[in-house]
């Protein structure tokens, strides 16, 4: 496998930076990837364990010896960790602590305060930090000597460490060289708070017309930044887990786990599955009387409940994003409800006629065609209304939306649309 | 409707940026949109419309008096413009860019070259220019004044606008200031080229650790930059165009589009999923004399058809984002195929037995689970296959595999489950 990859990753590898090696790594298959890994350079080997996804770097954590471990994690900061703490040994997270800074000690315990959800949790500590007191000629010169990305900015805080402001090396530059910071206005920039969610933090720092926002924990303590950079992994992160939520997967699944791996996560979902479709089973036992008279319905069946969920997953589809935006709310949610049962009635009208006249067609039957059209109608209505109000109610109850949202919506539309399609039937169709 | 969004927009509408003004105003009804756009002060109402989604959009700009939009576009320039013309008359185009600057008129046409996938259809023109005979002390007084976001970097081009390079504040501090920046080396940064896929520039200016990239035609003439918020801006858009692309929908759609054109292009997507479903029928329609005879076969058979659906679309969705993120190659294929087919293998036995045993004990009846198991783990293996197979297929034939690959899928696994399942059944069930 792979003649092709093989030359363009050794060429590459010496290029291009850790984001980059780490896609490639994980296009490659485990035995493969295995070999490649060694031809990593130690000094970027951190960085793209970070890059990777979880399950894709957990492939090769797991063939690393400890000590090998141990050494890779000799001079890991705690941006780093913090993200490999899930798949490493606590033993050598402990170890990895207590042989780094006070500084990087302090940034790892603080960042671990905070939930997968939170800003506090992801911060990047790469900043220029200066007292209020500094002249503005040595505040220049701090900043300058700075190589970290977008340090073009630094921030002021006081002994206590809390926040006082931001201030650019264009207003530097612009400062008589022996003025105090702390006696100038600086830029009035609100910083974010660590226990912001990602979706409000990677929006201020998209919005602010700058490289990076400050962050303060709920005394006022300069925690860290989130960069634009960070905002954008961020954002990736957060569509590619819904993306796989819809098939009950994570944004962490990586192209090539093992096999047995990947059985065991896909088979949770396929048995989850296999639950609503027994229900749907059910319903249609419960007309097998029918069924044996009508056979037409046996054959007619799963277009009511396929029309119902597809119409359901547009409406359930289009819901999801507004509530991810923020754009749902008390307000608008009667709005929306009755926006989408009038396009739910109108598709249910025109498909009801269409399907109904095939139908009645094919079995040349009037009665069939008309069972047809009216469960048609009743289903994609119904599916309207369900795909508003089913990720409302779970995302009020916590529950994610994007992973749970369509396996209830399938049950609905499924369990609706058969026994409207064979109890209309029964009632009308046999004699 | 929305007694709770009114306040809270008032308030809003003078403190914040063009983009949460327009996320406000896609979360209302259309019009209650109205009425709150007119609260829009009139220097933001076309970065508001610019950051709006098209169809939310069109439903502001359809309502405005042309004398209105005249005097709207009086100032846009070439990026505005460019978001907005396919709402816009094209003679109300024309005007507008007749009255352009000459630079905005060049940069509107060069933009116009492009196509929707392209970084140079989306390119930010705020840049600080530089000639490479120019004094270090006059460029960083340039770089001062420059009041742009991210113009901590100046860029240098000849006399025909040729990219020469790219000189950052710190760097300018750092010279002499008698020093001609011609003579400096300069960082080496490789600019990108205006016919780069957004996925690709993107990707750049993420890994490069700069807040903007520089990016160039196929002569050299440095034709605008990508900086890290519009990559921001056109991944969300990307990754919202895969989501809403499943349903059939696109990243445009209007939370509140009117009824009568959500039913339209709802549709469409219902109609040709309605051909897939038909397909399906018909295929259950050749065993319809099975079916009278044996009635568990019709009970039973929807499950088949889900659960070769549900593990088809888990490997679809896996791949689709392998091809997005440009992670699959001919070289990978082969061992990628082999491990969804070892998945598909494993949970096909897998629930074979289970679906076997559920289907057997509730029908009494040996063959009817014999029959069921076999089909199960015929049609995982056959999604797994298909999974894989179709959004390759679909890719290299340039069509995208978010928007088709699903319907694709479900027809082949409906076709496989129906057909094996029941066509089993006659041949085992049917005395």
């Amino acid at each position: 496998t792979g003649p092709q990859q093989g030359p363009l990753f050794e060429h590459a590898i010496e290029q291009i930076e850790p984001g980059e090696i780490a896609l490639l790594l994980e296009s490659l298959p485990i035995d493969e990837r295995l070999e490649r890994w060694e031809q990593v350079t130690p000094e970027a080997q951190v960085d793209v364990l970070v890059a990777m996804r979880a399950q894709a770097r957990a492939a090769i954590l797991r063939t690393l010896p400890e000590p090998v471990l141990t050494q890779l994690l000799g001079r890991v900061n705690a941006e780093s960790l913090i993200e490999l703490v899930d798949d490493l040994p606590e033993s050598l997270v402990d170890d990895a602590v207590s042989r780094m800074s006070q500084n990087q000690r302090h940034w790892f315990e603080q960042a671990s305060r905070y939930s997968d959800d939170q800003i506090g949790r992801y911060l990047n500590h790469d900043l220029v930090l200066l007292p209020p007191k500094i002249r503005a000629e040595n505040a220049l010169r701090a900043l300058q000597r700075a190589t970290e990305p977008f340090s073009d900015h630094a921030y002021m805080v006081d002994g206590q460490g809390r926040y006082l402001g931001m201030v650019s090396m264009k207003q530097l530059i612009a400062l008589p060289p022996s003025q105090r910071l702390g006696d100038t206005t600086g830029s009035e920039i609100a910083p974010l708070q660590t226990a912001s969610n990602l979706v409000d933090a990677t929006e201020a720092v998209e919005h602010s017309g700058l490289a990076a926002l400050p962050v303060v924990d709920e005394e006022g303590h300069l925690q860290g930044r989130i960069t634009l950079q960070l905002a954008l992994e961020l954002t990736r992160e957060a569509y590619e887990s819904r993306l796989m939520a819809t098939v009950g997967l994570d944004e962490e699944t990586d192209l090539f786990s093992p096999v047995l791996q990947s059985s065991q996560r896909r088979a949770v979902w396929l048995g989850i599955n296999l639950l609503t479709a027994l229900l749907a089973s059910w319903v249609i036992g419960q007309f097998e009387a029918t069924l044996v008279q009508v056979v037409a319905l046996a054959v007619l069946m799963p277009i009511v409940a396929s029309m119902g969920g597809i119409a359901g997953s547009q409406t359930l589809t289009l819901v999801i994003r507004g509530l991810a935006m923020g754009q749902l709310s008390q307000g608008n949610l009667r709005a929306l409800l009755a926006k989408e049962l009038g396009v739910g009635l109108l598709n249910g009208l025109l498909w009801a006629g269409v399907i109904g006249a095939v139908a009645g067609l094919w079995f040349s039957d009037l009665a069939t065609g008309l069972v047809m059209a009216v469960a048609i109608a009743i289903n994609i209505t119904v599916a309207a209304l369900a795909g508003v109000a089913i990720p409302v109610i779970l995302d009020r109850r916590k529950m994610d939306p994007a992973l749970s949202g369509s396996v209830v919506l399938t049950t609905v539309t499924d369990v609706v649309g058969f026994f409207t399609f064979l109890g209309l039937g029964s009632l009308v169709l046999v004699s």
